[in-house]
């Protein structure tokens, strides 16, 4: 890693590009990019990074490409670059290959009978995703998430939170934050001033948040000072419109909450990040090249993902050269990035060695210990398989569940195994009412959980129309539940109590494993 | 890469190790493997390549991560492995991120009217094919098949053929090949003695094939004796009964095919290599650990994926030793094992520049020509959209359709984009029968190809139901057939001439494009 240049011999547009944050696929070619409107290719991510950007921001891909890929960055940046990415539960949630944690609350579940033991887990969490990011080149973990889940019809923060009072979310975000700097990587506590409360997903519009200071500072700030306290680098933004302390602007770009209430009354000194700056909440309300600089004005530090990178540059650039922004306001920016950059390692990538790093047994007996401990089952189990059942599954979108969901996966291969026929439904799936003719016993398992873009944390039509006419005609024979918990909670009451069902934080293939032998007591 | 040793110097079973290739994942982890009964574990690998076997085969994985995991096994090696791929479509067919060509049949149809092009097409397919390989450590293409596809019913050649006559096939193969042997890399013809007039699956059980000895010679024949002509470098055997030669063994493990026409009468000198051992109309016949002695016995140098390695290797030592085998039999197949990895280009995969060798511009342009000259396009195009339309995509089976459809893959956001609604289904989904509630315009898309396992060719009940309703109810818009010109051929007589029917060879999100930019006239 090349050392940090002296600021002062940086160019206006030179600093202001460090603040920028740009996104980028992790799969290597350019055909692959998912989304081409969102992500560059990478010639256009060369000349960004050669332009001077301070960060990119990585989705998609595996764990094995983003490692090449980031290696590539690297040696295109002259100022080593943060190299982010969202893995709020493990570097295998976003990039297959990596250990894949349950949800956040799985741990807060645990912490009802064991706080001890739960943030033991959130700090082993914690370490381990620092340990792997770093394996594969990401020096800035995006979370913990310390957001206060009290609203369970919250579409987008759902499980992704270490629970439902400020009194269970502190101490697990503050273990996950300790097990993640014993590494030299970044943490972000995120969304500030808290995202818990809310049914409206910023992906899609501008959630407002209508409490008093006096109800915030006792939930929804009270996991921001702990994680400040306990030394986090940095703090997102969340694009909510908090009318006790700014009425017009959200507190992305307003300076009353990031530098009124984060950095003067919390005393944060760290890094002040944005939520994604393209998301609708912000880039249709206030402009794609003005919000950025709204952002920088009200006390950002990093600019995350605006859509158009070099224009956000520009205006900001434009912005100082009017006097709105003064160039000490971009230079104390700049400085917290410095001090970030020193703290995180070196760049020492081996890709030829990651093997030997992501996912080792340990870190899956972790995975397999807090899946166990989390997990419900009640009703009579073992249940007797039916060599002529059907294993009717239930996912919110078939096209994006390819990740937990393969002819090879427990949920889907185990029952196979047992004679059972596989039947896959989506929300898209024309519903079949026909009840004369169908009179299969079924096992009825349902992947869904909180859904950002999809705007709901509800259980889908589809998945409601089918647990109906399997109670009606008497077909249910066990249900299995994979993401949130709120759901389960409101199918349980309509269950006989004979009837099994059980309940996985997890969706990916050692829950499916873990919950379907205890069901079937393999 | 390591010169090779004397023969001499190694003992026999160092020698019987080397005709052994073992199958493996491309993915990087261990808790990645999809099939655990059939692939082994890191260690087990390391284990395996430690004792000396001849080469592995890869499945699964990203090109990116292969090329790490072919580095990590040469790494390994004390003898320079055969790495080999089922590539027949181009590396993107079984490894994202390289080139993903249409099917071969897709270039048959175009010699069909342009017969120069078509050879030209073919050749730069086996040289693109050759030249990605090699970037990413394989250095044996088992391809290009040149069974010839006279039945078709046939579930498992299909569209994998070059033709459904020996005049079609031939020069297409022979002009593959050619381009592949500008590189160091070998070439397959396969499957000897030919697979095309079958309608079972050898992965399900053992086909039989009645012809005389002339109509083979005339038919099946004919390309091997082109191919060999061509300087193939292998030639893999089909697990076919062909009773005229031999009414006892099927082809794999019979000395009258291998050693008395492929070897004798054809005067093959290359390395015969058999198709999997582990697959059922083999293993579960004649035994895990007896068919690899009756394959060497035989004529085969080259044991593909046997069920136990180990097993496999000690089996042959020990007929070997029983005097069932020669000890001049097995060395000559390690002779012709060294002639084959002399051909190889020294292992030089640079894991971080491979961004730059696959998929390049060139490439894709000439699978985007393949796919332009080989679709058909037929009835009234554009076709006008309709903004309450229904977009629905009937595939073999969802849990398997990730590679070409996502939910960014054209197929489901192209319509999407102009108010269609999407749904999907499977050979899995119920139908939903009620004509009277639904009567939505539907454009209808297909994709269906021979598909092994399921042992079928044809479209699936819930196609046929779903194309039929959307006759009756006229709501039919338009029909896109990818994959099977079969398929499309069985339904077009039923379709009113105004409709619009297109196909492509390619399933692809590149052919999803092509089609429906001209459906839509976009």
């Amino acid at each position: 890693m090349t050392a940090l240049p002296d600021i002062d011999t940086l160019t206006l547009k030179q600093q202001v590009a460090q603040m920028v944050v740009v996104r980028t696929c992790g799969y290597l070619f350019d055909h692959q990019i998912p989304y081409p409107d969102w992500e560059a290719t990478n010639s256009t991510m060369q000349h960004l990074v050669e332009l001077g950007i301070g960060g990119v921001i990585f989705l998609g891909g595996s764990a094995a490409e983003l490692a090449l890929k980031a290696q590539q960055m690297q040696t295109w940046a002259k100022i080593p670059l943060l190299i982010a990415a969202d893995i709020e539960e493990g570097v295998g949630q976003r990039f297959p290959g990596g250990t894949w944690f349950a949800p956040p609350m799985a741990i807060s579940q645990i912490a009802k009978t064991n706080p001890q033991l739960a943030a033991q887990y959130a700090e082993q969490m914690g370490a381990i995703t620092a340990k792997e990011a770093l394996a594969i080149g990401i020096n800035w973990i995006l979370a913990p998430v310390v957001d206060v889940n009290n609203n369970l019809n919250n579409p987008v923060i759902n499980v992704r939170a270490f629970g439902e009072t400020p009194k269970e979310v502190s101490p697990l975000a503050n273990a996950f934050i300790k097990g993640a700097k014993a590494y030299p990587v970044l943490t972000t506590a995120k969304h500030f001033p808290g995202h818990g409360d809310t049914t409206t997903d910023s992906h899609v519009d501008l959630p407002i948040i209508p409490h008093s200071p006096s109800r915030l500072a006792e939930i929804e700030l009270a996991p921001f000072t702990s994680a400040i306290a306990s030394g986090v680098d940095a703090v997102m933004s969340a694009h909510l419109l908090i009318q006790c302390w700014d009425a017009q602007y959200p507190a992305t770009l307003s300076a009353p909450i990031l530098t009124g209430q984060l950095r003067e009354k919390l005393g944060f000194t760290g890094l002040i990040v944005t939520d994604a700056l393209m998301m609708d909440a912000i880039a249709k309300r206030y402009g794609i090249n003005e919000s950025p600089v709204l952002a920088v004005e009200a006390g950002a530090d990093i600019l995350l993902m605006p859509s158009d990178p070099e224009g956000a540059i520009n205006a900001v650039c434009e912005a100082v050269k009017k006097g709105r922004i003064s160039t000490q306001r971009i230079r104390e920016s700049v400085e917290r990035i410095w001090q970030a950059k020193r703290r995180v390692e070196g760049i020492n990538i081996a890709p030829s060695t990651i093997a030997q790093k992501l996912a080792q047994l340990e870190a899956l007996k972790t995975v397999d210990r807090i899946l166990q401990h989390s997990q419900v089952v009640n009703g009579k189990v073992p249940l007797q398989p039916s060599p002529n059942g059907r294993n009717l599954i239930v996912v919110d979108n078939l096209l994006g569940s390819g990740k937990f969901l393969t002819e090879q996966s427990p949920a889907v291969s185990l029952p196979k195994s047992l004679g059972y026929t596989t039947v896959l439904c989506d929300r898209h799936t024309p519903f079949d009412p026909t009840p004369e003719t169908d009179n299969l016993p079924t096992l009825l398992q349902l992947f869904i959980r909180g859904n950002p873009f999809r705007g709901s944390a509800d259980l889908t039509q589809v998945g409601i129309d089918w647990f109906k006419k399997l109670l009606n005609s008497n077909n249910l024979q066990a249900l299995v539940v994979y993401g949130s918990p709120y759901i389960l909670e409101k199918l349980v009451p309509a269950i006989n109590s004979e009837i099994p069902y059980l309940f996985s934080y997890g969706q990916m293939p050692q829950a499916q494993t873990i919950v379907l032998h205890v069901l079937f007591s393999k």
